[in-house]
């Protein structure tokens, strides 16, 4: 039947928008011959997820570990937290649990929420640079305005800036907002139509675009480097050496070397910012905790670094200037990721700098953990050993890939 | 009981490897006050995802759409595909579906794997920049030899190359592989390690380090535009402007206009790539087929491209050199995510090739969407609809945020 | 006797700091067998470049060639202009005179100077981020005492703001300045230091460094995106198409295809900024008014784009957001440098943004001219007719190289 | 008469190609009210600059001091050098010439010419990608076919290399020359240009262009961290504590940690690669020897790293990947030029890797000169008393700027 592909061909006009769950499944299998019997198992009602995705067919079981607790010393986080993690990747638990466990015989990792906005920019396209400079005055000077429009679509989130940046006769005007415990971009995009609207009102333009990838958004861009996107989040954390030895399994100079290496292969392969895998602990938080997993991409960007401190003491430390999180609204409402959110004391209001300062900690925690693997070679025997186990988990099916 | 964060102080000491699922629920329960009752429900067995993750409490579940078909012209993936969404994020589906469509009118979208290919690179730290020149000359006239060990620890991975690049006493060592339908990144950690210690017998070395950030798994690195990392696939179609206008609902200038404006916007931001939201694609369908997720910030340095040809008909094409993906162990044995990939003929050996394809052709669809939606002002209007249902969905709990 | 090398090793004692460029000469020849006597022909005395340059022996000759007029129709510079390029590249003044003489048929450029601004970043490290943060803090309730300070040591550049970005337990503190005409460099790393002296007697801190590359003056970093340095100006310009066709000698849609082309590659480079050739009209400038040439790595980061609007109009547009420059002290007072800014009636106060704005519109000119050229073959013509002239310039030695 | 800019307007139309350089000035004079006596000093003939400017006026005359000797261990700088550096900057020439002392006491700079290419990349503009992959594949197998046909334009350029980069119906085909000790640029544009015309005649083609950006020839791009543009030239040199100590005036210890803030400086700017003023030499030395100025774009993208090894001893390294320099043809054969090249028996066949290697040499003894300087605050003081001899040069002008 499937000659070409998987899906007949004259399946398309079937309509698909009108079904349910089970009907879908029944007619992909049917139109597919792959029945959904492990998908159709879901811990949420079709209700619950409405919303939050088309053409729904079930869940989606990514395993659940639990790293921790880890101890964070911040404004918002202040104690120990068990840290959930959404993952397929062996040893990815057991690597930040390591660094937990030193951190938290360091006393505790200390966070900051040193900045909290989210941007979007949407652009306008004049007769010529003229106008556009024309365009950028009168931004700047309707702040005001433009922010009580804003405010009419949403009570959390407040337009606190519009910076107009000028090419040609392109006005690309980066809307900055507060956005309180919301992730924050479906309210932007409102208010931000609203603001758009206003503009085309009192200024002649010949047309505009919402976005324009000036902002980024789940994108890899230098930007990243020079504006808080989310939540900007600095954590700190001094190790004695006993500590480092004794829970990370080598010497503070050891760690710092490797360290020190990664930082040269960053710079050499042109990275924005240099860590060793801080996109790990984001993807598998964020699965957990019904963020929006692709801007795991943003995130990513922000540096480590490390310092050895009267020849014994290894100074580390974070920058995270783009971590992106939201405790209200969107996936954190579903049944197993709101669990995953309470573990953490994290799920509704007031806890979003919160989660973010948990967040940032547990990325700290991550740095050691695979520092250490590296810098003794334990790296390599953690993963064979997990390849054994991987192996004995398929059966009939060698461990050998 | 939880003065200071979620976990009791002296829960710290209790070991949790040793227990299963459900005691660790019990005890967490007991530490947090927080039941996991959703994230009990899990399609797998513990045994099915050990070697996936540790200290198991569950699983979370991801609500999973099905957007499609899409018809694909590629040397592996020939045909429709239904492309699975694992995502909590509303209209994503919808926007890809609406992308689909019109490709599908179009006659498919193009799709060839450009190149194949897979690097880490080891560190190794000599004397100085003279011996750092002598190693890499031994490891330019050594590749067979290496080659040869490399292929002890491993049948489907062959190690195709190796890259020394100097920089002071330091010579990092891109090895390249191909690494056959698996992902590989463990595969290759096993036989670089190899590498390394055959390595460490020849030439005398202060000391080497597995990983060094030059080949910037999960980084954003500007390497990511220069090597093929994964897969690297091209992927285009020509849209008659009938299609366009009745399937996307604008005109072809328009489309391109919007798009031109998202290139100036990203090369404004200091982008790696240009691209609308490659990285949504890519992350719903990382989760739904068991990848590892956080490669999408690999993945999603990429470009996208628009141009009108005689006037009316819209050429788009993309190149994604960076497309990790793998078919054949870790995530993709387990239950849920094996369903997936079989929904596209994609599971086991011989299948990551056209997988990439799939996924490949999805992205484009997804640009198509995005900016059909942003040229024509739809964007907001799916989004605020979107908004009243998540409303709905969530009783007690207004909308507004 | 110059067996190894070209330098006598006892040479090295002799100090050469108290002697007169003759002596140095008469030293060089004797240690070297090279007789410096193009280059003993000054325009200027000793006393006149001193201040400038140590060690001095002579001069370096730079043929001059004179573009223009370009007409500019800008704030401060408005009318006609010849620009000075002090180069050894062919063609190079001829390409850029194309593009002028279509802006002048066209009514000439618009210009604009967006931003006026100069800042250099001293770091400071404290204790942890703790300490950082609160420097930050107190960093930025004091400005008004800083530029107070600041203002102490120079009448013309005024502390503007200062930007602290904390990273671990540094505090990069960004200082901006309003420079004036003077170019600037000098008069904010005094004033500065008097910055960093008062806020090392106000905090605590370990150490400090006047500088630490965050500014990246001379250097080529992402930052040049986001900030203006220097002067940050905006150009347009309208060309009709038998202008276009008429003076560039092919048709506005074949110059805005070959922009698009080139467009493509600097993206697919990883580029910051997109533009054919700024640095050539850049450095030729820079050379022959007495700038301090090493900052075109700087104000070569630029944006130039092209439209066609209604179907035969070329619209250009360029973003130089770096464009260091400066009329007084330095180098600009010296004789053949001073000529060639009274040739644009740049020298001295007041004139800054005229220079500035000269300079933009040639940039402008310089792509137009370069573009034409590639688009319609014209490029390798010109430079093949140009190796002629050069080798008939080389007496006895053929032109094949 | 000036009212608007410099220039009359009736001036345009006087056709200034068939004059010579004193008619040139005479009508400038006319036009402008500005006499150029000084520029009219010229050490070379009007014949002799023919092919290297047009419209030629003059010459500009830079400042030229001297540095050194430098103590150079290369394979082909082997021996101590004096370096010219034609500048207005006061105090660069002082600040190299401490690093030079400081690396003449340890024994000279160790440098390597790790590779030598220049690439440029010419675009085809096909039908589609499958097209596109077709010519791909087709220069893959003709490069001995198309290394002939460029072997026809020039005796001294060898193409060694194509690699052709699709994007949609695009193929960016990047041609890598050896160009021995040409700087080589005109060379290549005319061997492509023929390499260009056998494409087209043997693939039907939509258009192409000589040159797409993708290069980056001067231009500030990624890309230059990852091939070799001109001579890569390794170096390094450790210093023995008392060395730095005596000749740098601070610790080693001190110096590292310089340079380690300034590495965090950089990246935190996004900037490509990591230097204190590459930049600065190379300017000061292109300028000196006619090189091609705006080259310092590429040349400045470069690393230089310090590390401490047991506990004493500094450890110095640098990678300079894009050193575009020349000995023959073009500004190099010109009377001030010729002699500065002369001085370092770096003038004509044969020197060109000598030359690179002197300069890669100077430019790491400019990083320790500039680092001791803010390491210990000299660097302030040094530009304090020269602005003082600045203002006793400029009688008349107060010093205060």
């Amino acid at each position: 039947m499937i000659e070409h592909g998987t899906a007949k061909r004259d399946a398309r006009a079937r309509p698909m928008l009108g079904a349910n769950p089970a009907m879908r499944r029944a007619w992909l299998a049917h139109n597919t011959g792959v029945v959904l019997d492990a998908i159709a198992q879901t811990a949420f009602t079709p209700e619950e997820v409405r919303g939050s995705v088309e053409n729904l067919v079930g869940a989606v079981h990514v395993p659940l570990g639990i790293c921790g607790p880890i101890r964070v010393n911040g404004e918002y986080a202040d104690g120990w937290y068990h840290v959930p993690f959404a993952t397929t990747e062996g040893t990815l638990v057991s690597t930040y649990q390591y660094g937990m466990r030193a951190i938290d015989e360091a006393g505790g990792a200390n966070t900051y929420v040193v900045a909290d906005a989210l941007d979007i920019t949407p652009c306008f396209i004049l007769r010529d640079t003229r106008s556009a400079l024309a365009l950028a005055q009168w931004l700047r000077t309707h702040l005001a305005e433009l922010a009580a429009i804003a405010a009419e679509t949403t009570a959390h989130g407040h337009l606190t800036d519009v910076r107009p940046h000028v090419f040609g006769r392109r006005v690309f005007a980066q809307c900055v907002f507060d956005t309180g415990d919301a992730m924050g971009m479906n309210m932007t995009n409102l208010a931000v139509d609203r603001v758009c609207a206003r503009v085309r009102e009192a200024v002649e333009c010949e047309r505009h675009y919402l976005r324009c990838n000036y902002s980024s958004d789940k994108k890899p861009a230098a930007i990243g480097l020079f504006r808080p996107y989310g939540k900007e989040v600095a954590v700190d954390v001094t190790l004695p050496g006993d500590v480092v030895r004794q829970h990370l399994g080598v010497d503070p100079l050891e760690l710092m070397e490797c360290s020190a290496t990664g930082r040269l292969g960053s710079m050499q392969a042109g990275a924005l910012g240099v860590n060793a895998h801080f996109a790990n602990g984001l993807a598998a938080i964020y699965i957990a905790c019904g963020q929006d997993v692709a801007q795991v991409v943003n995130a990513s960007i922000g540096f480590l670094d490390m310092e050895l401190l009267d020849g014994d003491r290894l100074y580390v430390a974070a920058r995270l200037p783009n971590l992106v999180v939201g405790t209200v609204g969107g996936g954190t409402l579903l049944p197993t990721q709101r669990e995953c959110l309470e573990l953490m004391d994290c799920r509704g209001d007031g806890t979003a700098r919160r989660f973010a300062e948990i967040v940032a900690a547990t990325l700290i925690a991550g740095e050691l953990g695979i520092l250490a693997a590296l810098a003794d070679g334990r790296f390599i025997e953690a993963h064979r050993q997990n390849r054994l186990l991987a192996a004995r988990a398929t059966t009939g099916s060698p461990a050998q890939t």
